[in-house]
């Protein structure tokens, strides 16, 4: 039995397709989810709002894609082979591994405080014991591979733990060549990959992961201004994609946990209500100041700093990142989308129903065409009205079973239109076009389908 | 001097920000190459034509999203770390390592007939002499990392070569949810990797790249008809978004030559002119028979047969494998689109212009708006037509230097229309709109621009 509205939405997402876990048939990896064909379009339908949003409708942000295996020498430059550990301990019972961190925080989140003795404290959460613990560790996030031929350690490479490092170390080529100069944006969108001691909560912590990053370029001075302004977008993006307000949150990072990058970093979180935790990171807002720049300018030898005409003076730029975690979003349209409520049915009564109530620019489905049976007057007609369609978006056509399952089946992936083709179809012309929310129907003429669509989906 | 037109677009690439190699300033990888504001655009536009052509305009197509890193069990099934192999030799005098069948060819193509003594007859690119190299030996293309915290073997796996096998491993899902059956066809685009022993040509050759692949899976008896329509359908699409038909042929591999899990296989090429091989390929589709599905099967204990209600028949469905370089397709786009011819200059006569005559669909920015000079009263009417039409599509916008040099500029990236705002622009609330390869120019209102540029870019 679902017991939270996560549970429910990974309920639906195994049995639509959306997200299932990798290699599956191999007994999977526990590393990473595989997008089936809905959740491929909701993802990438995601993608392309957030870049429409931070790219295409602005004049000084512009995209980049850059490779997912950079040299040593960046991550080195960048922190990331020193400081980008996390802290590891193993269960004496189990053998099992486990975030420290992870541990004292659900800790502290069941107690209201933290462990008096640390980790000593701590029950293991297959044994029930307390203090079954070895020493904390220092484990490596990062994911390494070797590039090239030889048999040495030259070619040791490191696969991105973020797409932002990227960015930065193409500052100076985009910059020479984009026509761009601060205060500018460098965005990308791309995979990245931890390796998470302990990967869970569904697609939220995983080892493969897709990120939608922005680097934001400013004069050291108004950075403060800039951040708040993209903390401020970063909010409205959400909401304007239809996540309710009272589902997220900001969180300002304590000044003495920061990275060692940041003077400020902002997050806004989601309230998944997993188990042991209401709420979960969905992006951050951090001022990296000049730190990535200065640091790649000193190890690279590549002046990185920019020279401003107008005040003739010379700065390293702060940067303002903007970092989203795309399959984060994902997870959150999913389940601030899901109601369930009624529906009523060919009986005069009510059934329950299932409905994403996603917005149509993200819905994986804008439409569905349904002829009323399975009829060989109806099926030419309605094949035909769902092939016209198709020119403009994914669209659906469905003839098996009763018309209300239909609806049922539109209705729990999201499919903001479901156009019925009935016997009167073919003396008017005309198909019963049914909004997925308010259920309401309307007749619409098949020479007007096509704008009343593209009315309802703009920007879609 | 550029010397060929992939010089030139080679040159173009770097100058205007399409691409440029990765980590340039830590003195690159050879790896990969990154793609900077222009080139991003056009790669996400050509992905976009792809997954609008193979998957949304279809109704048995559907798509998918697996991971880059797959359990090793995945790769040891699939064939791939047995035989994923590369001949590899390395010159006794300088110890740079080579393809051995890259020479072979080579020397074919130069004198017209293999070297009769193998090797023994091939010279040494850098020294000049012949015959001075090692064993030929087998050198795996595989890119390998090791995921999850345990430091045994048992977290090893590798990056994907190839999106195919995902795609494979997900077969059974995707056909339980989806309500498709054979013959219908799941989709991908994604990045791959292969450790290449020699990276080059540009973007022709690199160990960090991107796929475009659908799996048509289909009735055994009825694939080599599918097989035939897939390659026809390739051809298509490539002469549709413009390729220049007599710089594409396809090649049919012999059968002696085959890879390991193919009943027939036919690549499109395309007349890259590089040094030494006019042709390069641009995709391949095989007919992969029931091989992947049959071995995973075996592999995994989980029958990926299909069960045909209407034969009552049980069978293992063939595979129709049309596989596309995404980067490929976006460098022959780039080379097929490239011209030099002459415009009109301000003094009566004519200047040289470089232009990419890309499909507006393709083209990375759809629209340019010039105010004819940088001026309080064109400026501000310049920049809000300019934001106006950036709700819809990318659009630049560039008020530095002589109108001319700015009509250049865009040539050269390709802009399929350039919108000057002039004094009249101010009385008469319309703009001339100059259309890239004619050059031909119009007068339309504003209230009219955005529905004439609509027509004109429509797919886009």
């Amino acid at each position: 039995m679902p017991t939270s509205p996560l549970d429910s939405v990974i309920a639906l997402a195994k049995r639509r397709g959306f997200v299932f876990p990798t290699g599956e048939i191999y007994g999977g990896t526990r590393s990473a989810w595989d997008y089936g064909p809905l959740g491929v379009e909701l993802k990438e339908n995601i993608k392309r709002q957030w870049w429409k949003f931070m790219v295409q409708s602005r004049d000084n942000v512009v995209g980049l894609d850059s490779a997912v295996i950079l040299p040593r020498q960046v991550w080195e430059a960048s922190g990331h082979v020193e400081v980008f550990n996390d802290p590891m301990v193993e269960s004496l019972a189990t053998n099992k591994r486990y975030r420290a961190d992870h541990l004292l925080e659900a800790y502290e989140a069941k107690h209201g405080h933290p462990p008096v003795n640390g980790l000593a404290d701590v029950r293991d959460p297959d044994t029930g014991n307390v203090g079954q613990w070895s020493e904390v560790k220092k484990f490596s996030g990062m994911l390494k591979t070797t590039l090239g031929v030889l048999e040495d350690e030259s070619g040791m490479a490191y696969l991105r733990p973020e797409t932002a490092q990227g960015i930065f170390v193409d500052f100076a080529t985009v910059l020479n060549t984009s026509r761009q100069k601060p205060p500018f944006g460098i965005a990308q969108v791309g995979k990245a990959f931890r390796n998470e001691i302990t990967p869970g909560n569904f697609i939220f912590r995983t080892r493969e992961f897709e990120q939608m990053e922005m680097e934001y370029f400013v004069q050291p001075g108004t950075d403060e201004e800039a951040h708040q302004y993209w903390i401020d977008q970063s909010w409205e993006w959400f909401i304007g994609l239809g996540i309710n307000p009272e589902n997220i949150r900001q969180f300002e990072h304590p000044q003495e946990k920061l990275s060692h990058y940041s003077k400020r970093t902002v997050d806004i979180e989601y309230r998944f209500q997993f188990p042991g935790s209401q709420w979960g990171e969905l992006m951050g807002v951090a001022n990296r100041t000049d730190f990535d720049l200065k640091t790649h300018s000193e190890a690279s030898g590549t002046d990185l700093s920019y020279f401003d005409q107008t005040s003739n003076e010379r700065w390293i730029p702060y940067v303002i990142e903007p970092s989203f975690g795309l399959t984060r979003a994902l997870m959150a349209f999913l389940v601030d989308s899901y109601h369930e409520d009624e529906a009523p049915n060919s009986k005069g009564g009510v059934d329950k129903r299932t409905v994403l109530k996603l917005d149509p620019r993200i819905a994986p489905v804008k439409a569905a065409v349904l002829p009323l049976s399975r009829n060989e007057a109806l099926s030419p007609l309605a094949r035909k009205v769902a092939q016209d369609l198709r020119q403009s978006w994914n669209v659906d056509f469905d003839d098996a079973g009763a018309i209300g399952r239909r609806y049922r089946r539109q209705d729990e992936i999201g499919t903001p239109f479901a156009i019925t083709v009935d016997f009167e179809s073919l003396e008017d012309n005309a198909v019963t076009v049914r909004e997925r929310d308010s259920m309401a129907q309307e007749r619409v003429s098949l020479d007007r389908l096509q704008a009343y669509l593209a009315e309802r989906l703009i920007g879609a």
